[in-house]
């Protein structure tokens, strides 16, 4: 199986940066930080009579490795109780790209299993539900399998390191994801 | 009462802008659609020794606009069960702003009401209601009332004008903010 | 059509109930308040060889009831952030006579609509959302059609008069179902 | 520290039950089944002149026993994916009780650590979590610290024992409440 890793954090070293590094170790894996890729909004055009447009930045190089992978996972900080911006923009551009007759990615995206990495503070356990609610409409949407998600608890670089339950499911996927 | 409409969606007339509209008809407001301006993501600086550095874009704008007037009506249409990616790049930027001593955001909020106005297709009463929670933690945590919001059925541009509820309440709001 | 209003409060005369009763105002309806009916809680037999039970209760008057009318109509009070226990009961049998063959229950419930009325103190219109999503899993699972709530403000008897937008989208059913 | 487990299922030897079990082994613990006490709803007299009456069930030993214990783990299947009839009329009746000046129970909750345990099929990881929403406004509300819930996977008896990271986490628990 190959993992795809998707991190949306805006900072190095970051705690779901940390939990995916520890879910894809060993694995036949790709990590990709959104941040780092130039991906602009989506512009609406589904209602428009000459429909979206080619936009000039990295984000048909995603297209390409999502469907070179069996696993995606989602890694982000929970940012003002969402996905981080950058990672809401990669999904927005799904509504472009899910029609775009260049790619296969409507098609694709069934065959995929998600998985979701979420780190924040303490009550994110709780404060991090209407993040997972959302990816699982996401999912649905796309009829793509969701898989499983950890809610990591970590706040300051590193810190996640001390939830061992996050840790020691991190731990299981990994053995799954060999 | 000085209302600020904050469109986070990437088309022009789209049902959640026409509803913003309704609202803030009459009142003395402010419209700013957040895809026109130039609004970088957040990069996370909170844990590093230099802290935040100043970003060239349009949002020191922004926090001044915040700043000026009583009323916060956010309007974005639900793009994958969330707000708009301009409108996320929005808030996650408060990070930097809420701790800038440049500015008084921090207590300006305090002082504020928001407003939340999502449209959607027909699911987006059930499947928005995720959106409203993430925006709930995010007033609560600036300690922000959240005064109310709709959620408009309405995907082809124009559409809402058909849910008549969500328009009753438009106008409901719009006399208040007279 | 008929509507079967089916009110979860323990008190007479409370705000779910003052609701409900304008929505049903002139309409072909007829109202259980359930705390007035012996409902017994279910026990589970689902995994047993000898199966359900018949019970010695009142419930089989009423899976007639939900069978001879068209719309559902749920009313309830938040009681600790959910539906209240009478009517929490209600739904648990539901496990049961969905097999029962001497009804048609499961069938039934696919044709008919339902309506949801919360009513709480102000903070319900955010902290019922959880109820709202509850019920709608209710419904997805029985293939019944979730038409719309309303989540109305009132505490003391009486008070939910005074939420304005709650009347008006009570009106509006009515009509609908005139 | 002593462990209260209230177990909400109306069948014996389910999965909530059997992660509650886990959870409670070899530490200074009380187990109570709601379904085997007799539990009344509550009758809702807030608003009236005379306020609750006593009410001759078991209700009061349950009080005595939340106030001997540190720990109150809440166990239950999801049923129409809330918490069981039977948990749910407990949780009602704490409306009279908070009130009732013969005990302390306002006070005392505030000294308790809240646990969650909710089994229930493969689907719960998703569609349970308004029913954690709604107990963390429950333990809110009460000023109740909820340290931490389980989504075990299973639906028949037993079956939750193949959910290794629910075993894992009962475990975790067990050996904090040694």
């Amino acid at each position: 199986m190959k993992v795809l890793a998707l991190l949306g954090s805006t900072r190095k070293d970051g705690n779901s940066e940390y939990l995916a590094k520890k879910i894809v170790e060993g694995t036949d894996h790709t990590i990709v930080t959104l941040a780092d890729l130039d991906i602009k909004p989506i512009v609406d055009m589904r209602h428009t009579e000459e429909g979206f447009s080619p936009v000039e930045d990295d984000y048909e190089e995603l297209v390409q490795l999502i469907e070179d992978h069996d696993i995606l996972l989602f890694a982000t900080p929970l940012y003002w109780y969402g996905m981080s911006g950058p990672m809401k923009n990669f999904f927005d551009r799904w509504s472009q790209y899910l029609r775009d007759e260049r790619f296969n990615l409507k098609e694709e995206l069934t065959k995929k299993k998600a998985y979701v990495v979420i780190s924040g503070g303490p009550s994110a356990r709780i404060k991090g539900l209407p993040l997972v609610q959302q990816f699982n409409y996401i999912f649905e949407f796309v009829n793509m399998e969701f898989a499983d998600y950890i809610i990591g608890a970590g706040v300051r670089p590193g810190e996640v390191a001390t939830d061992l339950a996050a840790l020691e499911k991190a731990e299981r996927w990994n053995a799954l994801f060999r």
